[in-house]
């Protein structure tokens, strides 16, 4: 089945481009990406021990509070101390589940040439997630709906550069006991890349992770042979975690699958106002996430995670985008490092509209990642207000500069070739290289083609009816959406479904756990 | 007189705040940066190698052609062979060169606490330059006049992170043989930061450098102690040096001041369509005008440049923060610590107008700017239509990416203290930290205070008259101009030139060598 769709494959970029018309979808070298560039520090190796230290005298002394009895008895089991709802996780114990978190994790997608490593040194981009609004230049600013949630799908899975599917945009209009259904149907109708799975409550992650065999008609054995799905799990912070997410990590585990702990620590509000102090905090939330992971099925793939940022001291609100942000990335991935473990971070974007702070806030959070060496960048493009809204010509402007990072990702090379000294011999002083050999053999296939950017001048960019990118980048979602052909094989698993969730729905479907 | 300012500079920037009401215009720790990031490569060493070696051969073999006479002559006495008006550089003359090029320079200022080291390691920035046009959303684009070269003085001295000053609009309503004075007497009289002197034939150059002597009433000796006077210098690429290029390298050199010697080398036009070829192409130009100027005198601050990117081959437009423009920005940086020089590199962006593509952009080549670590960064802020048009919104704009930057390049600490461990010992699970004593203590100066995003909410903003960025930064550089100060001896200093501007006006003034 699987196999199948791999041969089938080589065919659907063709067809899709053709439907789409003139926009450039990417590259396929873009599906698999290394990190282009060393990660920066921006503390001394002292001072991240430091860190770590305090982090685990944070679990060991203060302890975290943990409301979900079963959780409460996992930690307990693996010999953490339990006061009521407070757990107590002695060095030992995170030590030992460090020792036995897998470093490197199969991520697959029902198309294998989707699969990826998730590990050090890959870099895996994902859209902007978990936004309860949609806007667009054609519809405005208003709540998400199921249709926006599929167009947000069609606009990931279109996107070479995008590698990972996430909830863009949250599907009000379906209940929430049902909501599952319809999201996990839409990624199997829709796209063939690594697919996620929203952890509220036992029901809806085991329909989840029951529909994905079905769909994908893989065999329990299948199922467990690397990540099919994957969730992020943001703790209250400070040293909280709630009911589902604690569920949610108990339950990814046991079925082999990846959770990313991820606490959303701002410095200022919910985290200590210091750089160092925010990371102390989410270092401290991440390992107690990753030891209930571990204690709850020791080799459990998990992701390590930071999103921590700050908010604005005059209103409170959260920051993106900002030094403070970068700097934390920065220190995250030395964490990381520092644990041997693959991690998470976010860019994003706090404006409101698709400006120039959009823009520069996101392409930030964007450089950060990279220069943190994040194996994954969620909410790397259309994340705006904070993660309120998500913005279809915002997606397609953060694109450009995703594309660009993985332009920089590919090797460059100066052979001889290359360099043309011949050709720098053919053309005499004050002439140009238009017309020359070196250029014609290259010049096709020499640059990153734009998706947004116009590159004409004020004249011409006037007569054609002076559109800034925002204008331009509506016609193109457009016109990927217009032009969209799901990927072969997706309409077949997503038939294999139907019966699945119509009996599920009549049977009154899964509360989630509140 | 320069140490009398000094003492009073302290006053300045409270007084300028002031006058400019709530603007936040960095802090004096941007005066000084840098880079807070190790130099990233894009080739190997051996491809360096290979690159700098062809760049030889070029010189070698290939030739430069040179319209100046003088020129020619020059070269000829440092042992090249001169044939017409072509130039042959043997390596042993590159070498001796290299050798006595300074690797660190003096950037002298007006007010000494501007003052810079120019060498490798430092990140200095400058605003747009050269730009034909100006636009703002108040005037609208328009041809620039010397009432805008000076609002864009005024902007380039209000914003610490704009450590020197530039050409940002070009005076167009002063005939040309007078508007050296135009824009000396400006600079004098409303800025304190490093100077510019345009490199347009001998007789403006000299006088610009005679009106630097007067205005900051220095002797010979105190004018050749450092750098006091900067420009840069585009070759004609393919491989030509013209007349007034040629003229201010020598000029610049026998008077000790500083050539920046940047070849415009656009991957597909004027340069081989590859990277590495664009780049043998600008790394041979830049050593014949630091040859060039190490002939005039051995020992003379030159720096080599590199502002090298793609032209967009359906339209042969020049492209700027693309993929291959970072490329050629690291790869640039590689070739100039091959040879052990200072260089500069630019950011700007293609885009008509301001929004999200000229915002990405600029980012992109602000970040590899800084990753290939660039002495110094030029066209930092507002360049717009590849340097046709200054814009001031963008300028506003960009300064918040360059703030952001500069904020990297200050330290980080992570002390006990900073940690915090008692203030995450002080505050219960699903707390928040607004009112611990640890963020008491710092949330004033904890985090960067944007000066154009809006962090507010939708609701707000709405409210507000949902201004985007452009809009609110309108509204800043309009606060920044009417509440302008000049720096302390500044209309002194102006003064000063006032009767040799007037004389040397009724003797006909200087006119530019064509």
């Amino acid at each position: 089945m699987v196999r199948e769709r791999q041969r089938r494959s080589g065919s659907t970029r063709k067809r899709k481009q053709a439907a789409a018309g003139v926009v450039p979808l990417g590259s396929a070298t873009y599906r698999r990406l290394r990190h282009p560039f060393a990660p920066q520090p921006i503390f001394s190796d002292d001072e991240v021990a430091s860190i770590h230290e305090t982090a685990l005298r944070v679990l060991e002394e203060l302890g975290i509070k943990v409301l979900l009895p079963e959780a409460q008895k996992v930690y307990e089991s693996g010999g953490a101390r339990v006061a009521e709802d407070m757990v107590f996780i002695g060095r030992d114990i995170v030590a030992e589940a460090l020792r036995t978190a897998p470093a490197s994790i199969r991520m697959r997608a029902p198309n294998p040439e989707r699969e990826h490593r998730y590990e050090p040194g890959a870099m895996i981009f994902a859209a902007g997630a978990g936004c309860p609004n949609v806007t667009d230049r054609a519809g405005g600013r208003r709540p998400g709906t199921l249709n926006d949630f599929e167009a947000a799908l069609k606009l990931q899975q279109s996107f070479e550069v995008i590698h990972k599917l996430g909830p863009s945009v949250e599907p009000q209009d379906v209940p929430v006991h049902l909501r599952h259904y319809a999201t996990m149907r839409a990624q199997m109708a829709l796209c063939d890349k690594p697919l996620f799975v929203y952890a509220r409550g036992r029901g809806q992650v085991h329909e989840g992770f029951e529909m994905i065999r079905l769909g994908l008609d893989l065999s329990e054995d299948d199922f467990e042979d690397g990540v099919w799905a994957m969730t992020v799990i943001n703790s209250n912070s400070p040293r909280m975690l709630d009911k589902p997410m604690a569920q949610g990590i108990i339950d990814f585990a046991r079925a082999g699958q990846m959770t990313i702990v991820t606490p959303f620590c701002l410095a200022g509000a919910m985290a200590p106002v210091t750089v160092a102090g925010a990371l102390t905090l989410q270092h401290a939330e991440a390992l107690a996430g990753i030891v209930l992971a571990q204690l709850a099925r020791p080799g459990a793939p998990v992701s390590y995670g930071g999103f921590s940022s700050n908010v604005d001291m005059k209103s409170g609100a959260p920051a993106f985008g900002t030094p403070e942000h970068v700097k934390m990335q920065l220190g995250a991935g030395q964490l990381a490092r520092h644990i041997g473990l693959p991690w998470r971070s976010a860019a994003g974007s706090a404006s409101v509209t698709c400006d120039m702070q959009a823009a520069g806030e996101n392409a930030m959070g964007l450089w950060g990642a990279c220069l943190a060496n994040a194996t994954l960048t969620v909410h790397a493009a259309g994340w705006l207000e904070g993660g309120l809204t998500f913005g279809l010509e915002k997606f397609i402007n953060d694109l450009e500069v995703l594309q660009g990072l993985a332009e920089l990702a590919l090797p460059t090379e100066a052979t001889q070739a290359e360099i043309g000294f011949d050709a720098l011999a053919e053309v005499a002083p004050g002439g140009h290289f238009f017309a020359a050999e070196h250029t014609m053999e290259r010049y096709q296939t020499a640059f990153y083609q734009p998706l947004v950017a116009d590159l004409t001048n004020f004249g011409s960019w006037t007569e054609a009816g002076a559109k800034d990118s925002a204008e331009r980048a509506t016609a193109i979602w457009q016109e990927v959406l217009a032009g969209f052909i799901p990927p072969p094989g997706a309409g077949e698993a997503a038939g294999r479904l139907e019966e699945y969730i119509a009996r599920r729905t009549e049977e009154g479907g899964a509360a989630p756990l509140e």
